[in-house]
């Protein structure tokens, strides 16, 4: 296999530091399986923006386009206009490179505290497949006499067939190798429309998968679940909003934001996957190596995963698992070892 | 006081077995303090619908916007289409009487076992007003090409500056006579016309309130904050479509849906106010008398407080504090107390 070329962009705040020790764990996992990643950095963020006033330039976005994939830290200053970054740079990436599976796992690992009293790893195994290009998130929507007492806002999920039925079918395809059973979350008894498309088209997809356990559940309701009956779930498949929602109520219940990953997948491949963890830039605890890397190492093994390396992924995932149990918190000074300490240890454990 | 007209609508499931101790225990209360209450029974639901094929028809509206109050049950069967009674019945009145405060209160009971490992009662004492006429829920939207591969389905979120403001002013009055800290939850980063209507209205409220407190957290970020870090919360205003959501993970973190109380509050007068549970009508433990009335009981309580009887709604709400430490569980069989027997142990209570 030749290389393959992985573009990092660290980003703000605690972006660089948990994104190094992915890149240690990788490279520790690369010189074991013999894979060969070379990585290009590239410094985009707040410190790019207040200089060039530009979140991602078309020549640099033409560059990430032909990486085999992008890890992604975190973006977002106190400096910048809440927003800006957020969108001109994870949003627009999400939508320009079509990565159309938000994936997200759900996974309560041993040793690791949860919120959640009595919740043991085997109950909180789940995926949450969130709709990434469209929705809410389209941003469509208006004002109608801004500032004035008559002021109307109104804003717009747009939801088309085509990408609710990509992001269904990749959820249908992901439960075969799992336990066979996709969920359905949405608020179907009140947005009428967009619930309509989603169950229409969630019903038409599970005709053609007649092994596979299908469930519907309210957004609501969902939220509830999530924190009781964890369990109930293998495969969630949702729109971008009620997605982004209930998977930060899922990195809750899995122990915390730190230990979150995601992956931003374009299955087809016409563009680079991209892989974050799910916590922000943390500007209050950035430079004193009291981050948690596991989101990041953990969204580092699903790239490896979609690379192709399943081996070099698992390590990862052993490594992290090795470690996190040895931490005397979560995240900050009672973590008890520093954020790259952290990604030693886990790049030792890929050694062994 | 001339007597007071209650509009008792029990609707489905186990929506008749609750109201009757929640009627059983406003009775009891009625008595100790010489309040007329008078009670007008609505059979409307599923079987109303059924027989008549209407769900609220205008002459029934009327006599209900005449009550002082209506405690409300539950509606939902498994007869009925889905969305039909919840829209035809719930969403309906809760429009036509123009109830805009959506009032649920997160309190955790002492006694009460709650899924968050380690939270106490005083860690868990907040209210969320949700927006409760417009938004999401009223239903704007549409299809294109409906049923074909190019489907497109919109659905609009509509906020009006009166709609906002109004529910943003009635979290400021109620925050100073509690602990003076109002949080408003969105998701203005990607929401930017109807988050940005409604961050300027809640700054343009914040500024006559200097002594209030005021915190902005984005939905994601607010799911993970309920679970972990309840303690942060005094009054939280959002809208419709996220009120909806954060309220179902707030009863989980209270201990259950069946303990969470609602009030849909007309705070004008111009008609009558509607309390009800914040769960449906559970058709699957319907008439087996497993169902926890403490959500009725304590909605109840919110329509004496905004009936004007305090005392009698504290009354209520210190008689399912003084029952529920004897339930073996919060719902089904496992309870260990009939819905009827709690229903008569509040009142018991109550009378002493
Ligand atoms: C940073 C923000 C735009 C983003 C989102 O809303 O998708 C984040 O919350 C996430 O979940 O990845
Ligand atoms: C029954 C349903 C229409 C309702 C809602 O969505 O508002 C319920 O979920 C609630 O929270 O009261």
């Amino acid at each position: 296999m030749s290389a393959q070329r992985i573009a990092l962009v660290p980003g703000d705040g605690i972006g660089p530091e948990v994104t190094a020790q992915a890149v240690k764990a990788c490279d520790a996992a690369a010189r074991r399986f013999g894979i060969d990643l070379v990585w290009e950095d590239y410094e985009l963020g707040a410190d790019y923006w207040r200089i060039t006033g530009q979140v991602v330039p078309p020549d640099v976005e033409q560059e990430l386009a032909k990486a085999d994939a992008i890890l992604f830290g975190a973006v977002g200053d106190p400096s910048v206009p809440p927003g800006v970054l957020e969108r001109g740079l994870v949003i627009h990436l999400r939508t320009a490179f079509d990565q159309y599976v938000n994936l997200r796992p759900v996974k309560l690992l041993p040793g690791v505290p949860t919120p959640i009293g009595g919740l043991r790893p085997e109950q909180c195994d789940l995926v949450i497949l969130r709709e990434n290009t469209e929705g809410a998130y389209v941003g469509a929507g208006g004002f109608i006499h801004r500032g004035g007492p008559d002021e109307i806002a109104t804003q717009e999920s747009v939801n088309t067939r085509k990408g609710v039925e990509r992001l269904i079918r990749h959820g249908f395809r992901l439960a075969l190798s799992r336990r066979k059973h996709v969920t359905l979350v949405h608020k179907a008894n009140i947005l009428t429309y967009a619930g309509d498309l989603w169950q229409r088209t969630f019903a038409e997809v599970a005709a053609e998968y007649p092994d596979i356990e299908v469930d519907y559940v309210h957004v609501d309701a969902m939220c509830l679940y999530l924190v009781t009956q964890p369990e109930r779930f293998d495969v969630v498949v949702t729109d971008n909003l009620f997605g982004d929602i209930i998977t930060d109520l899922g990195a809750a219940v899995q122990g915390g934001l730190g230990l979150a990953a995601s992956g931003n997948l374009n299955p087809t491949g016409s563009a680079p996957s991209m892989f974050e963890p799910v916590h922000g830039s943390a500007p209050d605890i950035a430079g004193r190596g009291w981050a948690n890397p596991a989101g990041s190492i953990l969204s580092a093994a699903l790239m490896l995963e979609h690379l192709g390396h399943p081996e070099a992924a698992r390590c990862l995932e052993d490594g992290v698992k090795a470690v996190l149990p040895r931490l005397g918190a979560m995240r900050g000074p009672e973590m008890g070892m520093s954020t790259e300490d952290f990604g030693d240890a886990v790049a030792a454990v890929i050694g062994e």
